[in-house]
């Protein structure tokens, strides 16, 4: 017998059809012995009509507000799924993140989880109660609702997995794994059936949107198991035997090669994000705090920034500093900046919404020379021109030219041997 | 300076456009001065939507999880009320049943409204904040979501204006007040200014249906005075000045009316009602304990009956029993009855489900005799067949055949001398 938190997407839930396929599945596990908790999405495309009546009530809303609002797409799809799995059988019943209660802290809208009252749950559940949770959702101190922002439900479902010491937290998609690339432009892209918490993460924050990068780090932190797989099964597949994808440390996922008898891989995933635009500032002052004029307020103004090179200019004591930013940012950014043209002191402004971002990811990067060098050659021999380039220990990412994303990936899956076989 | 409750129906919230209308009215009367809590509904057709997905997922559902979806409803509704009041520059914020809480007993999906706590609520209100209340909903006492039923926003409403000791209950919906009669059936029919608890009871019983019957009953009984008045006005109406009817008690009637040099009128409304059908059981076993073997069952089914009539027989010892259903269960009732068919006693089972029931209602009836006659002769003249009769201290109602409904409204409204002159 295990202790199981499984987590279904707002795909998953669309409609009467597709909870009843999630209710069997949920009923699937319980039936084999496990205790479980399910963590819902709300329907797909409802938070959307509920963010946009916020919007229209309101251009600057009120984030407590907002969250009374959007919360209730999460409240509904749970009612149902319990409903759902009553019909079945089964004894269910929602908890609400006010009931649990599920503390939250921060601001309204993006709140952060502190901790989870989990007395009752496991009460309920080790008596056979399956546990219904609305992701995205929580309590403040002040006793009103708070949301965690777009996503959220991943977090809510390894949050709740870390604090009711699941043994495994199944994260149920769309897809039915992580592949070593976008399935939809490699053809030959190969389900994973291991990777690590570190690649996940940099492969969810360049743009594989399989999980969002929050979860994976938290997951990480607490050492809860992932695994993510796919909700659109045929009916009678028993759910432990889905092959998806488990999220491992970097210690088991040592030891599973070294099981095989197999090494690290040297690059494990290919991703791309288009969304993502480029910012050049020409001929800012090469001078101590110069840069600080340019990130603070970006920073204080919520606009994420990515990549940044600095180039040395032309002229001597002068930089030209290059950075990316969100897409859905960049009116924004190009505003502020253009706003405190005096205090930092650049000559230009050039901005490239046209980019695209291609990242490789792999921890076998770490022990092994060579992999950037393969990326550049193989990038050069197809005529590809890097425009910028970053790394981490993991990671290396090239912005390109957005027209030759699809070209780059299945350059690079080949050159890094990730083509599946015939 | 007053304290006041106003209340918005579904009609009045759907749709940003409406919602806006609605904060204006609102602001209006905080403008004026008045400390203001506001209890909406969900979006008309919202509740049935969500109704309906509860059916979807289970035919047989559990009402505590029917709850939590449905309740979503008005939770959308007050959040984004107070958002567009917050973009009209008021303060305001959502108080959802389980925040204040108004705590609730009995069955969920029909809960009763028990104590609210408003201490909070209070100070927040004497500080500026406009309250949000979303109706219909509660807590109980294990701490889960309960609704109050179909229409229960309006006894949301009252129960929340006698809890902080309301000077009015302004409800808002989509007729500007309580009429002599329907005014699509009669072009003449009169505005009321002023209607008493027991008549509005009457006239909400038998399908006038401006108030939900509950809260006219909560209100007379904790002495609230309500007014009904229409939300769809033109901008820039001050709502002070808008001409509703007033719901008061039988001794402000009075003290009214004498003000004025007027008798109490005879007559208030005429009211008709085609959501009834009638039953008939002939030749029961007329001895002690026949008629409970019939209706004990039906209330046990939730079944609400309501005019009961019994004829004298054919044959001695033998009595025909007739009484009205509302429509939506007479499958049901019949089933039932035949089903019982063996320990009733009854030959044979007679429904008619084109009947409508007409009624004439007036507190001034007490004191007068003459009102049935006048009832019966004026029905006669015009050859309208009536089919049964029941009487209470201040209303008389008759069934007859349901084409008949609009002739017999028009011809009982003229003759009590309600038509509006010209």
């Amino acid at each position: 017998m295990a202790r199981i938190v499984m987590k279904f997407g707002g795909t998953s839930m669309a409609g009467s059809e597709r909870i009843r396929r999630v209710a069997n599945i949920v009923r699937r596990q319980q039936a084999a012995g496990h205790e479980v908790a399910v963590v819902v999405s709300a329907m797909a495309g409802e938070t959307d009509r509920l963010v946009n009546w916020c919007r229209e009530a309101n251009p600057l809303y009120d984030p407590a507000e907002y969250d009374v609002v959007v919360a209730s797409g999460e409240q509904v799809t749970s009612g149902l799924l319990a409903l759902t799995l009553q019909a079945l059988g089964c004894q269910a019943r929602s908890w609400l993140g006010w009931q649990m209660p599920i503390h939250t802290v921060e601001a309204h809208s993006k709140a952060r989880i502190a901790n989870i009252e989990t007395d009752a749950l496991l009460a309920a559940m080790a008596a056979g109660e399956i546990a219904v949770i609305p992701g995205f959702q929580g309590l403040s101190d002040d006793n009103r609702i708070t949301t965690l922002g777009r996503g959220g439900s991943d977090t809510s479902a390894v949050a709740v997995a870390a604090a009711i010491g699941a043994d495994r937290c199944d994260i149920y998609t769309d897809v039915d794994g992580v592949y070593t690339t976008d399935p939809r432009i490699v053809a030959r892209a190969k389900k994973q059936e291991f990777v690590t918490y570190e690649e996940m993460l940099e492969l969810a924050s360049v743009g594989a949107k399989v999980l969002q990068t929050r979860s994976v780090s938290l997951a990480m932190k607490a050492g809860v198991r992932v695994q993510v797989l796919s909700s659109f099964v045929e009916d009678g597949v028993p759910a432990d035997d889905l092959p998806g994808t488990m999220i491992v440390s970097d210690e088991e996922m040592a030891a599973i090669m070294e099981s095989r008898g197999m090494e690290a891989q040297l690059v494990t995933g290919i991703a791309h994000d288009k969304n993502e635009a480029r910012v050049v500032l020409t001929r800012v002052p090469d001078r101590p705090g110069a840069v600080s004029l340019i990130f603070g307020p970006l920073a204080e103004a919520g606009i994420n920034v990515d990549m940044i090179i600095q180039n040395v200019g032309r002229d001597k004591g002068e930089t030209d500093v290059t950075f990316t930013v969100p897409l859905a940012d960049l009116a924004r950014a190009q505003a502020l900046l253009e706003d405190r043209r005096g205090s930092i002191g650049y000559n230009r402004i050039v901005v490239d919404a046209k980019i695209a971002k291609i990242s490789v990811v792999g921890v076998g990067m770490r022990s092994h020379a060579g992999v950037a060098a393969t990326m550049f050659q193989s990038l050069a021999d197809r005529g590809i021109n890097v425009e910028a380039i970053s790394t981490s220990e993991i990671k290396i990412s090239v912005l390109i030219d957005e027209d030759e994303t699809e070209l780059a990936v299945r350059v690079l899956h080949s050159a890094y041997g990730l083509d599946a076989e015939d």
